[in-house]
């Protein structure tokens, strides 16, 4: 393709973006069809619907029924057709700093095509250059806005455990536990993504303006309609959609019983991406959509990072892949010990053992190989770690 | 059978039950294919192993490897051969108010078939007269000695909710969530069983003597070993497979990532019985049982009495089915609307919809359909439920 082939794919395909409302399949099978810049000129036209045969003698009179819905569909795209602008919104993106990334591009996520026809026609992007690259290997962390105190704990731990393994952690940039996933990826200097119900020139909710404005910083803001657009609800849930083809797995921590975040989790089960839901209390509303997934068969249950992590695999690729931590290919007991072990202050024996969950001889033998190991150290009548190595940043796609 | 030769058969089980360790599966098979007595005449006249074909011309020489093993297990059992009185113990426990149970007796429990010769060879029983009827569709609710406010709560609601419809709660009687459960079927009159490790003329764990007295008189008290037997560590694992077995289904509230309530878990799972895990905080280490028994498939995620009682299909008699209540044929959003009404004082609907986990419209769609069918009752800027008619007591089996 020449630069100006190129360009004109990009201005297509960004103009059906604005033309449709995200996941509209018929519009996604005529684009495929026809490819973005003829399926345009079509609908500019105003010519009878492509790829009708001419009725051959023994058919039926009068137009097929496929024929009769693109129509409908074409009347209602044709709708947004005298405001339509492309090459403003491009340039709008552009003074963002952001781009607009085609299936046609190499950096296009690779996890779209699983959606055929409801794929977006496009992504806005405001951050990373290597979008596809940036995403490779993702985890969705999503969950409730109204989350509790455990809920954001707990997502803090699953999402800084992700990014530290060098996985990009995608989230909806919402309060509550998105915010959280985010921000946790932030601090431990990873890759995290937010995919965006409305345009990326939008910060949505304002209270997470600048939380949004640091993952763009580090990772990217991605939309599939237009800067300008509105995050109406049914965008939400199409949203979804994307977070769910994206990633490689997606994890729920809080929901309630009717929550969106369910709905990510049941697109991620319909793309057969492994799906973990965290337990909660029984007692408390916020987990019971993660039970409800449970109950289901739709998600196994997660209850830390190793355990997320072990849902997608091994690292996606070597050079994102976490460097060899103190622990790894330790056993189940010893794992466990090592867990419990505070990093600062020394813990007597019981308190040890009750946080890891095992009899106090059990504790004392594991203590025993972790501290030949280097991995425990005897304090003051209690264990801790020894002081770590000052350690090498994590390395982000 | 004559009175006489049923008085020798329990007389033959309950000496083998004082000889051999619960769960000795040659003795089981034994017994099983000699019939008590005679296998019993056998170990006592010291002859050599029944059951071996006279070696034919072309057979190898010397005794069978089965041979051995049995002369070698019928060395074991003879040690206690010179201290055997089991007429004496079968009078110290009827003078306990007790009876044995023999799989030859009609009131034998169904589900003990299903352990082959690993089944006990009686059961000394006190409280029920009709152990079999009592335990027919029974639901164990076992867990941690070591449990959580949490988990007591839990425990109290699935239990109280599973002997509310009849159904027999089975636990082990230890401290913790073994206790919640006995006591909350007897709080709502309804029927339940502990099994034992030790003796039934031993209230073991001591402080659980009230409980223990409470539960032979509304239930039964129930072991494998004659009174006056020591509950030994390896005894508490074997009891663990009765519980399993007579039940129909097994609840796990909380237990620790190695916990005896697990191994209950198992057995019920490797006999076919559904298992529930109820779901807890990940930073609880009295919950992590629980969430190992999900993540391995042994056992689904159950958060109220209902799903306890989905576990185990429809009521096992007519006679044993809870009448019809309020509420029964509600639409799911009506039932946790319906679920999340106090009993006592109004609520206000925020409060009501955070409890219900529904929005707020959805909430007053669902209260108008209950106002109508006289389940919720508007009052002081809230809703309650209206006050409930005098209840039938609960019959028990």
């Amino acid at each position: 393709m020449t630069g100006s082939e190129e360009r004109a794919v990009r201005i297509a395909r960004a103009a059906w973006s604005r033309l449709v409302e995200p996941g509209d399949v018929l519009a996604g099978a005529l684009v495929a069809a026809l490819g973005p810049q003829e399926a345009l000129a079509w609908l500019r036209g105003g010519q009878p619907p492509p790829g009708e045969a001419t009725s051959s003698p023994g058919a039926p009179a009068g137009p097929s029924p496929a024929r009769l819905r693109l129509a409908a569909a074409a009347e209602r795209w044709r709708v947004r057709l005298p405001a339509l602008d492309a090459e403003r919104e491009l340039r709008l993106l552009e003074r963002l700093g952001g781009r607009l990334v085609v299936p046609e591009d190499p950096t296009w996520p690779a996890g779209l095509a699983d959606l055929g026809p409801a794929a977006p026609m496009c992504l806005w992007v405001r951050g990373s250059e290597d979008l596809g690259g940036l995403l490779d290997g993702a985890v969705a962390v999503v969950g409730a806005r109204a989350c509790t105190a455990y809920g954001e704990h707990v997502a803090a731990e699953l999402a800084a455990g992700v990014a530290a393994a060098g996985r990009c952690v995608v989230s909806g940039g919402a309060y509550g536990i998105d915010a959280v996933a985010h921000r946790a990826a932030i601090a431990v200097d990873g890759p995290t993504v937010a995919f965006l119900a409305g345009g990326v020139d939008r910060a949505y909710p304002a209270g997470n303006a600048r939380l949004l404005g640091a993952v763009a910083e580090t990772g990217a803001l991605v939309a599939e309609v237009p800067p300008g657009s509105a995050p109406a609800k049914v965008r939400f849930l199409q949203r979804n959609r994307l977070i769910a083809a994206v990633t490689r797995a997606t994890v729920v921590v809080e929901a309630a019983w009717r929550s969106g975040a369910l709905s990510t989790a049941r697109h991620a089960a319909a793309l057969l991406r492994p799906v973990g839901a965290v337990p909660g209390p029984v007692t408390s509303a916020a987990s019971a959509g993660c039970h409800r997934l449970l109950r289901d068969g739709c998600a196994v249950c997660v209850t830390d990072a190793a355990e997320v992590l072990e849902l997608v695999g091994p690292a996606p690729a070597p050079d994102r892949s976490t460097p060899a931590r103190p622990g790894d290919g330790l056993d189940e007991l010893r794992r466990r010990v090592l867990d419990a072990l505070p990093l600062r202050r020394a813990a007597p024996e019981e308190s040890l053992a009750r946080a890891a969950g095992v009899s106090v001889p059990e504790l004392r033998g594991a203590l025993g190989g972790l501290e030949l190991a280097g991995l425990a150290r005897r304090e003051q009548g209690g264990w801790r770690r020894p002081p770590a190595p000052p350690a090498a940043p994590p390395k982000s796609g």
